[in-house]
């Protein structure tokens, strides 16, 4: 239990000295992997590329799709061959911004992320890494791309996920209504949306979901994951109706029973377009979501206007969303890959 | 038999007065659909948007990735919970200049051919048109995008489509290799290219390959099918290797047995790109598919080195892709569509 404590001071202590902040434009990439054009070029088109799933189906974007909310609007995911994942899809917009990967913070980085999907065989399915690094070797023009990007063509799959890790710490979504508010513009949010943010302060969400990407992983260190049990509270319907125990969270990844139910606190930003919620996607709207967190995590029942004012709360946090140009898969000519 | 003959006699006086020409820049509408932006913009949301699909996992795009040569590069293409399909996907790149839809020539038009796959239980699964349009309806910001494409918000599938077939009456592939040497760019070829390119029309390939998309369908009617045989010469190992007469072509859709393995003469536009090869995907290489194409359809057995000259030419109709932005799909805010 020592790491939730961590996180309630740190976050007691946090709603006092810098409790609303904008979302930065851009994010800090690690010593081994500063961000370049060249990278995230490579990083972009490999994001998109099918052909590093088995079938030629399955893109990174597939799942966390960046023309949408940057996740696939689904309870859980649909991989290769239709098979259904475990958990529903988190975001990839502000991913940057999360000291850990995936819901169990299993990864401590988004290159250690970028590695996981490609091999599970109800995500994208290859072999293993070398099978992955096959297909795009044979990709000719990937040559060109990573020559650019690293200075040679060894084509590793270190590389390869560096280049994704590259492209998607530009996946920012600045200036939302509320960025603009905390900025100064009072006018930037209605005042039911200033009452749910008050509202957000003072009944307590704002212990976890802190910070500017609103998920308690402000100035903490990659690598740390950040994580809260839920549901904390279970004396309420809701945990069977969304069947909120069947996961053990991170349990499942360090076999430890304290760490039953853990899972990291999810960013909300852009929380109004990535419908359904949490890891399982068992709630379909962000209405019930609200209602139910603030049950199962502060032992709450909020009433009907509350909810209201928080969900359009929420609604502010919506940014905008760079424009991008496609990118050109390069072509294997006169062949395929797939078979 | 008429419309073989047919076929042959208008591609041999092809041959002589306008054997090599360069592709369009543009597509013509037809009079009741006219390009507008607002329309193309409209129709490219609802192409990349997989809510369109049963399980939002598949977009139009899913099976003719325009990020790439139009099509998905597999035999036949995976639908939604990894149903196969039973044909290859046919590139969308220049399906403008088709004078009709599918492999089989079953649309007359793009607006036609874009209904079919929504419903087909193993493309898009969608139930009927209704439930796509009740997707779509419910899908907000869908309104504003309708009403400035057709100065109204009903939001019909007839709507849908026609914003779709003018998107993709503006995928055009212009300015070649080949494009560039019949505009008189003498050096734009390699001299193997052009041994190729005379070969292609000496042996016969022009007969059906003809006009600017190589699909003998310049000048032709939209709606009226032009169609070959396949396989034509049954005296080969290739029938049986690859399956050739497994598919009986038009004939499934008219009944009529005179209609037996007859498909559409597909463009040879970006060949180089749309691995594997015929309309049931079983020849993976474009070598391969050049010495079975003159085998079943010209009776002619190619030596190695015509073969690598033809495909040496094929290679030089991959064109330009015009740069693209990504769309940005509509939210479901608060809530999902898909469960």
């Amino acid at each position: 239990m020592k790491k939730i404590m961590a996180l309630v001071l740190m976050s007691s202590s946090s709603i006092v000295s810098a409790q609303w902040q904008a979302l930065p434009e851009t994010a800090p990439a690690p010593a081994d992997n500063p961000t370049t054009t060249e990278k995230v070029v490579l990083g972009q088109t490999l994001f998109f590329d099918p052909r590093l799933s088995s079938t030629g189906t399955v893109s990174c974007n597939s799942c966390h799709n960046v023309m949408a909310g940057g996740d696939d609007n689904r309870a859980v995911s649909m991989g290769v061959n239709g098979h259904l994942g475990g958990r529903s899809a988190p975001t990839v917009w502000n991913a940057a911004f999360n000291s850990t990967q995936f819901w169990d913070g299993r990864a401590n980085t988004l290159e250690d992320q970028a590695k996981g999907p490609m091999t599970n065989p109800i995500e994208m399915g290859m072999k293993n890494h070398h099978a992955v690094m096959d297909r795009i070797k044979n990709i000719k023009a990937y040559k060109v791309l990573f020559q650019q990007a690293f200075g040679d063509h060894k084509m590793t799959i270190d590389q390869t996920v560096k280049a994704i890790a590259a492209y998607e710490r530009t996946l920012i979504t600045p200036n939302s209504a509320f960025d603009q508010y905390v900025k100064g513009d009072k006018t930037a949010l209605t005042s039911k949306q200033q009452k749910g943010m008050q509202l957000f302060a003072n009944i307590g969400c704002v212990s976890c979901h802190s910070g500017a990407a609103f998920n308690g992983q402000q100035d903490i260190k990659i690598g740390t994951p950040v994580l809260m049990k839920f549901p904390t509270f279970e004396n309420n319907a809701y945990v069977k109706q969304f069947d909120l125990k069947a996961d053990k969270g991170r349990e499942t990844v360090t076999g430890k029973q304290a760490d039953a139910h853990m899972f990291r606190i999810p960013t909300l930003r852009n929380i109004a377009l990535t419908a359904p919620y949490f890891h399982n996607g068992k709630v379909s709207n962000l209405h019930t979501a609200v209602k139910v967190m603030a049950k199962t995590q502060l032992n709450r029942n909020l009433k009907q206007q509350q909810v209201d004012e928080i969900v359009a709360f929420l609604n502010s946090l919506s940014g905008d969303f760079p424009k991008q140009t496609m990118p050109r898969l390069p072509a294997t000519e006169n062949n395929t890959l797939l078979n």
